[in-house]
């Protein structure tokens, strides 16, 4: 049976994403309305620039007054595909105190804020839905929040920024420098101008934060991830993953402590085996693996961002809160009973890889395996290359503590056959 | 706010999947209690032997009367893992006539029954859901009707039966025939003592034709999917995929016509390029890989069968509904508003893999070619390989339909010159 009065949906933006959406809405009203049970109206759509032409959408609903959209009162749910901190925030908090759900795209936010806006959504008993807002148009929030819902998870390892996996992908295939694979990611459009946020981590990092948050039923905020960018790769890392049976990935990683007792969120390059499903993620796909006590291990694959993909994520969350509107039900809300305590970096318990420039003499192995073993670092593999008086130094450890690691290589540093660390580099997923 | 009352929960079957979802509700009882808002509690379990010790179960729950168990009224979701079409069929809608919520992972009756089943839990506003019955662990059931419920799927390729898998895969990196691995699936408890669900293909149709009914919004029934099984799969047929530069999967592929109007859903082996995601699925591990309009390609991979795996879906499907129960909301229910019709399998159109025996003379392929002409099917490549006054002819044709080239291979099978027909073999994903 349907109703026939339609649910009104407000818009904020209407970049890439939001003229999908508003596409879609328009195209695919009709099974939107059999798959929601009531037709979806598109009731306003607040943008910066109205002057700017948006084919398909009436210029009656376009209005620059975002504020006055969400107060409406009339509003069923807001779509929020603006991005950023403010405005975003307090349009959506407004939104709730107006009656509406929240249907949202905006990692940056919900990683720095998501506490706050669930608890002004569950206030209102409204609905803030943000499948979007990681990994773009592949099923992420949804399955860890509810098809995982009885299970344990213990690890969540992505590939979650397709530009970083773009260059990354160049490289390997390649032998590409990151900055020549940088320019063209740039050209083809997977890059932005100022690519920062996607180079240096941000991006991945309040992904990272919000998946956490998710899998660990624990309140994981940005500035509880640690991060480390992809700049700094190089050519010669990638023959040292290739030696070793490895490729190189910027890698979002969310573990519980083997104890159970804590959890950690870190963003980084890692070296993973090449028989790892993520090692085969290619371009600017992104994947999302997860290891949990009962399923064992999933992957989720899928392209990590894009007008339309992105517009999916934001479509099949809009169909969710609509549904529970006319059930005058909420979806789940925010899951953080567990409480755990976010660890430092320093707890992080992973295997390394080290290349280090030494000096080419007798002795020199000797007392760099000594300060490793003085800091409680096992070493798996040593491999030695020696040219021209000077020489490498490969080192793979066993599993080590980050804080251990840390200070061993302050400790070589000290060395005066040390000349250089040329690379330190984590070995995931193993 | 947690409500103190318990959920009651009637377990039907404790084999592989039954003790462990026991297990889990017991040694996960808190958090399963945080993560509905109420505790969840055993009140029955129904097993067909009860002498059989079951650890950790209260024997004061065992009975071997399932259907008084289901009829006391005072369960709220009865979950169903016994398997087959009766008595699970009875004792489900004898549930939600006393008003029980369902959790089923049982595949061939969802497939055959689907439609009834989902008709009786709407009458008496219940729930049913069966994210178990498809490929174990992996969310599927949920991203499928939820996530992408706002996109339009056009297909549905998909590794579902793990068995089948794990031949396959063993013929591919060993060499192989199928009956030597086979018998290894079976020592190593991946096959059943009687194989002939899964190396038929019966087990990847029921999935088959519940994936398409939930992917195109249409009543897709058992006896709609076209089946093919895999025990004729030889290791010459593994030497040309490689050839071709392909593995061989057991596929599912749900398909929607390319003018939209039609579907349709089979299963058979099938050649799939190296370089498709679903070609590097290794052992029992299932994959599914959809394909949607906004959303483009997701794959969904992990393992498809299992006690633990198949009990972490069962699990995440019982905290949605005990939470549906709390709310006085339901779930979403069969969406089948599309009813598009079913394709029989000549309408499907794919490319072709076909080994023929023929006699060593001159004028052959020119005989073999005109045959294709003739029934409109159109030839990307022949290989002709001759030895000993016989030789083998190997063609690859473009995309035709089924039924064309069922046409042709009857009126080569005519030709004098053509000795047999080595193998067809479909040629997917490409």
């Amino acid at each position: 049976m349907m109703r026939t009065r339609p649910l009104k949906v407000a818009l904020l933006g209407c970049g890439v994403v939001g003229s999908e959406v508003a596409r879609i809405m328009t195209t695919h009203a009709d099974d939107l309305a059999a798959r929601i049970g009531a037709p979806v109206e598109l009731a306003g759509v607040a943008v910066r620039r109205p002057s700017r032409v948006r084919d398909g959408i009436d210029p009656s609903l376009v209005t620059t007054d975002a504020t006055a959209l969400v107060k409406r009162g009339d509003i069923d749910v807001v779509v929020e595909v603006i991005g950023g901190i403010e405005p975003a925030r307090t349009l959506i908090t407004t939104a709730f105190e107006h009656g509406a759900s929240v249907v949202s795209a905006n990692k940056a936010l919900l990683a720095q804020d998501g506490a706050a806006l669930h608890a002004a959504a569950h206030e209102h008993g409204r609905d803030l839905y943000y499948e979007a807002a990681v990994a773009g148009a592949i099923p992420l929030i949804r399955p860890l929040r509810e098809s995982l819902a009885g299970d344990k998870v213990n690890r969540v390892l992505g590939i979650v920024n397709g530009t970083t996996n773009f260059i990354l992908d160049k490289m390997d295939s390649t032998g590409a420098g990151y900055q020549e694979a940088l320019d063209e990611a740039t050209a083809l459009g997977y890059a932005e101008a100022d690519p920062t946020a996607d180079v240096e981590g941000f991006d991945a990092a309040a992904k990272a934060a919000i998946l956490a948050g998710i899998a660990f039923h624990t309140r994981v905020r940005l500035d509880d991830v640690y991060r480390e960018g992809m700049s700094e790769v190089t050519a010669a890392d990638f023959a040292s993953a290739k030696n070793m049976g490895c490729t190189i990935k910027l890698l979002a990683i969310c573990e519980r402590a083997a104890d159970g007792g804590s959890v950690t969120a870190r963003v980084h390059p890692a070296m993973i085996p090449l028989s790892h499903p993520l090692a085969s993620v290619r371009g600017a796909y992104n994947a999302v693996f997860v290891e949990s006590d009962a399923a064992g291990q999933l992957m989720f694959y899928g392209p990590g961002a894009g007008g339309a993909p992105t517009a999916s994520a934001v479509l099949g969350d809009l169909v969710a809160v609509c549904r529970n509107r006319l059930s005058g039900a909420t979806g789940p809300g925010e899951s953080a009973y567990a409480a755990l305590p976010v660890s430092p970096m320093g707890d992080v318990v992973t295997r390394y890889h080290i290349s280090l420039d030494v000096a080419d003499k007798p002795g020199v192995l000797a007392q760099v395996a000594t300060v490793f073993a003085e800091h409680g670092v096992s070493i798996d593999t040593v491999r030695q290359q020696g040219k021209d008086g000077e020489a490498s130094l490969v080192v793979v450890t066993h599993r080590a503590s980050d804080a251990a690691l840390s200070g061993t290589v302050e400790a070589l540093r000290k060395l005066d056959t040390v000349r250089g660390v040329a690379s330190i580099m984590r070995v995931e997923g193993e």
